[in-house]
């Protein structure tokens, strides 16, 4: 029960009452007997620029989780930003240091990349296609470039958007092969679904058909889709002998990493 | 366990640890299965003014308690007062409404009230004697006018304070006799102590022994001091065959006050 020494971490977003965060971390919080608590916060966006000031001076709390639609608000507020939030603009999560400064990170690509090493994939040197150039799609295509992929193709129903995504990772990582092409899947040893096809019961596949023919069987298929578990595209892949990855594998341990960050839990929950 | 649907209240101070809000508004909200918490937020002095300006756009949070040291801070930065809260320039309780808007209220005294009416006593009519002028002895004595003493006397080791407070009552209560000078107990009905004497093991009594000596066995004698539960002075009430009022039953009803502002609890905790 929440007493007056407890210690905060929050989640800001807005609408709020649809996110799993608090959930999970209060049960980890729980489970590990800490005194701590994630707290659902719905702030306007009028407040947010107050928001952040608050966050500054808010001596009890470790940090803050950023969601829908602010993750890239933030990031003009903020005192300091990791090389990849700054890249992506984009910022999931806020540690606030002892003296009040604030560090912004994305995680979203760690997440991604941590739920993978727990299957026993590496990315290490592996060629990579991501699908779904938006925000969470380029975090993972920017994290996989860090972990040393050593070939990215990207997709998107956008051309604009993925050509952009595509300029921006081969001026980060010079030397890297960045691809907006994909004719087959054949060469491929991770395939990345980051877009929202195959969410909910639409049956949707993220690719076409023709295409995910030349699916091969050795090739790691990751989504970040959680509702259902086994998108379309997962149940594809699973039938052809890939080894499959989830959103809610990925959104576990993304949690870990937004704790880790916050210095509020262990790496991974 | 906190999920994103929580409805949120908050108590801001700083320090924050030593509060007892929390634990007893949590229990009662757990108790009445209703999914809200009290978090406890510890601002700094600098990060006030931001802190209020988040409040009027935290969408999910229904109100704040405010305690030391920032009771006299924020009554500049509110959108409307109480005529108490405006009077005694402290305010220890906010709401929030749908529209942002900030209300400050002062519910110290009518947590005091409404622990005598809990054990049948009703100042109505009634002669009464506080005790410290300062921030809990002012809300006290202003409630006190509110609920239709006949006279009220103030005592306070300063001088210069029981003045400034007797001419404040005087001026929002033409008309009811404030008095500065005790000379006797025997016409009191009601003797509340709101200064900190009588606190821990000091054993100390907030009226010299002398003046003691007169205190009626009739009248109802309060403290606001919550430990020890039972003062020098309700001990000394007591024996006398007084009816006490102890400080923690003030802090009980008080809370029920508080909630009840807020919209987040019934009126008795």
């Amino acid at each position: 029960m929440v007493n007056g020494s407890t210690e905060l971490v929050a989640i800001v977003g807005s609408p709020i009452a649809q996110v799993k965060s608090p959930e999970n971390f209060n049960r980890w919080f729980e489970g590990n007997a800490l005194n701590r608590v994630m707290l659902p916060i719905d702030i306007s966006a009028q407040a947010l620029s107050s928001f952040i000031d608050t966050l500054r001076g808010w001596q009890n709390l470790r940090g803050c989780v950023v969601t829908i639609p602010y993750k890239q608000q933030v990031v003009e507020h903020l005192d300091e930003l990791s090389e990849r939030a700054r890249a992506l603009r984009s910022v999931n999560v806020i540690r606030r240091e002892a003296d009040g400064r604030l560090i912004g990170d994305n995680v979203d690509g760690e997440g991604f990349l941590n739920a993978g090493r727990q299957q026993g994939f590496d990315a290490k040197g592996k060629r990579a296609l991501v699908i779904g150039a938006g925000g969470v799609g380029s975090a993972i295509a920017y994290s996989l470039c860090q972990a040393g992929v050593s070939a990215l193709s990207l997709s998107d129903v956008s051309h604009e958007r993925v050509e952009a995504l595509a300029q921006l990772l081969r001026s980060a990582f010079p030397g890297l092969p960045v691809s907006t092409r994909v004719d087959s899947l054949s060469q491929f040893e991770l395939i990345a679904n980051a877009s929202p096809v195959g969410m909910g019961d639409s049956g949707e596949l993220p690719l076409p058909q023709a295409l995910l023919q030349s699916l091969p069987a050795s090739a790691h298929v990751a989504d970040v889709v959680t509702a259902p578990e086994i998108t379309p595209l997962l149940a594809l892949a699973k039938a052809r002998g890939c080894s499959i990855q989830t959103g809610p594998q990925m959104a576990l341990a993304q949690a870990g990493n937004l704790g880790h960050f916050m210095g509020a839990t262990a790496l991974v929950l």
